[in-house]
């Protein structure tokens, strides 16, 4: 094959930042994909309504003429207002929940995991339809912090039956078991968590660009994520959890986490999947599955990629891309609306 | 306590660079120790006795009038001549081995562990009293190099058992069961593994600093080798690995592997095993356990450290040492000859 069209992608765990660092990564994705789930951390997170129209705002300037819709969502808050939700929630496609403390601003997040005092929040969302969205990571050491994050999943999934809970970004083998225990449970899977392992990170030289949270896992952690998507279970959506930092703070003692993948992401999905013998399924992984289980109908966009050499650019703006300086054997040759 | 002598200091595993880099570190060493087994892993590595003295030369000169003894090694070759071994025997304190292209400057490593190729060598020095101190990882995935080595180190320690084998810079508690299977293998432990897990590398920024080989390891590594060191096993021995790089080749993408922690090392120590109550094992586990399986006698220095602040500075020279602008408890108050 030298050619796939992709109709409607979808990325449904996407930082798109604010200020200059929005203005210059929104029209990427905004470019190659119909819409995106926008995750809520900045600086102050999404807390209400006219944060989030301005931030909606602020997305659809930055994105001009592009047909590109941006799924907004609302940082967790466990004493979110029934009625609040229900007036706002035509407007919202998810919320996000972050443990406190466990990634980029996410500083006002959820301390501790005591049901009763997330209580509130839940049972409306599970009775308005909205999904909740989770960052699944204990503070335990950083390999196995997915890993006991699970038993809240199920928790959750048990005590809201009705609830539509994403693990977002899983990486390890355990939560694709997890999938299948709970009719209620979902996940994103990234680009680069389909890469990459620990190895890469660290392994050989260490490699500040493909740092991230959840940090890369082990071979069969990647294999189990690989699994099912290339078959595209139907549980699982591409979210590309694509997170630009400016070069200068990812190349210093400190780094942050996040890896930048938004405008190379359906050239190397596409790379992959035919290298695995998986195409005919990505468009169920980057769009249809999404559909079903958001209950979404995004605009109409055909992306037809072209099994033609990208040259993937040493930055962005600011931000260093995975695959900087490197080559894609696909790109993208035509959208068509 | 508010002071404590260590005599005759050792650090079994120390790489002391050439050139410029060996000007700036080498004193740094010499000041609080006695004495150190030094790495042939130069370009090219140290493989014949005019190498080794020229070197020996050289970190003498650095050293200047400090009374510091270099116990010299050779990089391991298969195919040492019995009589080339025989005749530099007096002057060298063990060979070291690596795998092939396991870390800096490694490239001429072994390749494989056939241990019929590896006999001349290893037999030869077995019958001269010769110890062997290995790099143990395979070249699998990152958390489970050393795993993965620990049947060669039981093969080699079977075939050769008048060999003294020492497993260098032991990061898992798997290594350290393995020290009482076999009664001719031995240990050393650096203060960073004694210090920090993955966590502190990747657990939440990514500091290059503290990245090293082998990577450090889970929490319950560390604590096995914590309870080894501060028992002062008679099998294990204090080695920093203290890896000087510059600045700039620890701070940019493809950083290289090593902590620096020559100079803040016996503070540090002795920091850390106050904190452990374990004090008293001290003196052993920095000195009279390796004076017992190497069976050398250093130059007598009585390094006296008091409870006072050390204020650690930002960079000796080029390089960024560990603990760089923090403070340790102790700080070396006087050294006698």
């Amino acid at each position: 094959m030298t050619e796939i069209v992709l109709n409607e992608p979808l990325d449904m765990h996407l930082h798109l930042r604010d200020g200059k660092m929005l203005q210059s990564v929104a029209p990427l994705s905004a470019y190659s994909f119909s819409g995106g789930l926008i995750m809520p951390n900045l600086i102050p997170p999404i807390t209400d309504i006219d944060m989030l129209h301005s931030y909606r705002d602020r997305i659809k300037q930055a994105i001009g003429d592009e047909k590109f819709l941006p799924y907004m969502t609302l940082f967790f808050k466990s004493n979110y207002d029934r009625d609040f939700l229900a007036s706002v929630s035509d407007e919202i496609t998810a919320i996000k929940l972050y443990p406190a403390g466990i990634t980029t601003n996410s500083e006002g997040g959820v301390q501790g995991f005591d049901i009763d005092e997330l209580s509130p929040t839940l049972g409306a969302m599970s009775d308005l339809g909205i999904p909740l969205c989770i960052h699944g990571e204990s503070s335990g050491f950083v390999m196995d912090r997915e890993k006991e994050f699970i038993p809240i999943y199920e928790s959750l999934a048990r005590a809201f039956p009705n609830l539509k809970i994403v693990m977002e970004h899983i990486t390890t083998a355990n939560s694709v078991e997890a999938l299948d225990r709970y009719e209620n449970l979902y996940a994103t899977i990234t680009l680069h968590h389909l890469l990459i392992t620990l190895d890469d990170v660290a392994g050989g030289m260490l490699q500040p660009h493909l740092f991230c949270k959840p940090i890369a896992k082990r071979p069969e952690d990647r294999e189990a994520l690989r699994r099912v998507a290339f078959e595209a279970h139907p549980k699982v959506m591409f979210g590309s959890d694509s997170a630009p930092h400016p070069q200068n703070a990812k190349e210093a003692p400190g780094c942050a986490a996040g890896v930048f993948t938004a405008p190379i992401a359906l050239p190397a999905l596409v790379t992959l999947f035919e290298e695995y013998g998986a195409l005919d399924n990505l468009q169920r992984f980057v769009s249809d599955n999404a559909k079903a289980i958001y209950g979404i109908n995004p605009p109409t966009k055909a992306v037809t990629l072209t099994k033609e050499l990208m040259k993937v650019p040493q930055k962005y703006g600011e931000v260093v891309p995975m695959y900087a300086g490197e080559e894609l054997s696909w790109s993208i040759s035509s959208i068509n609306y």
